[in-house]
């Protein structure tokens, strides 16, 4: 007898439909399917993905957001050092991988979709920065000076991301660390 | 009677075939055209565009560079500052307009396109650097403290990359100052 804990199915179905949006994003590009060709390749209804996500948007959404949820958590070491770190490290490791480059391919992929892909693109990046923003606070509770939300993105994603992108290698964890320093060596921005 | 300059029918030729280029790219997305399809948008033989480019990643790598550098052109105002603070506001405010994105999209389409788009974004990325490189270069002659190229990378163009590719605005001048005030607030990297 197999036991399987509550949820086992609705789960098997969400695995199964993300990764047939992963799958069809690679071969077709964004805008370039429907939620019946994710359905059908996820051995699913329509009706369930409709009643589950609403539509394509939010679907895609949830992907990425989960995508980076699971690659790249946001940390709680303790010290504002140590959750920059830890996070920068994941975030060049994750961009290094294979899946990384395809991801910030997608999330481009929706912010050039026009209206259509811009609230999936919203929704992505306001979880993405509360996620951030929780991190940020607890350093503050803690009494520690923090950066804001954006500076993380300029100093640390932007020029991961950009690297990823374009190809301009080699993203290592001494890349990570040296950019966190440089941003550590600047709280508040610009000089001090 | 029309008086032509010297070369004003192969300026023409070119031209139309950077605007086909661009078109296809735009309707198409890169990978998904050949030097056929653009001679016959742009008018012109075959022949025309192997003998001028080689191939479509040579020329590719020609529109992405000739369009940068028309629209960025690398200043010599006298100064580090000056020069960084023009260089920075040209970058901001291509990316705001209506090629920006399309062009970043074109040379990550290139990165990801394989060997097929390597030699291009090689390319692409090598007569860039060297362009940047010339502006340092002139500081140091003057006697300044300047960053390095990948400084300016990380901290100049990829935070306005990523704020454009992924539609988080505003893309403003002041972002460009406050960009080049951050910089310049850390010459050398982390904290002194």
């Amino acid at each position: 007898m197999v036991v399987r804990r509550p949820g086992g199915r609705s789960a098997r179905v969400r695995a199964a439909v993300h990764q047939a949006v992963t799958e069809l994003v690679a071969e077709r590009g964004y805008g370039k399917f429907t939620v019946a060709d994710v359905a059908a390749r996820a051995g699913v209804a329509d009706t369930s993905v409709y009643r589950r996500w609403g539509d394509l948007e939010e679907l895609t959404a949830d992907v990425v957001i989960t995508w980076l949820t699971r690659t790249s958590p946001v940390p709680d070491t303790g010290t504002l050092d140590g959750d920059l770190r830890t996070y920068a490290a994941n975030v060049v490791r994750e961009a290094d991988g294979p899946a990384g480059p395809a991801v910030l391919r997608l999330v481009i992929a929706l912010a050039a979709a026009g209206e259509t892909g811009a609230r999936a693109r919203e929704q992505f990046l306001a979880e993405r920065s509360r996620q951030l923003r929780t991190m940020l606070d607890r350093a503050r509770a803690r009494g520690e000076e923090a950066p804001e939300v954006a500076d993380v993105v300029d100093q640390i994603l932007a020029p991961v991301y950009v690297r990823s992108l374009f190809g301009m290698g080699p993203l290592t964890g001494e890349l990570a660390d040296d950019l966190v320093d440089r941003m550590l060596g600047t709280p508040g921005r610009g000089p001090s």
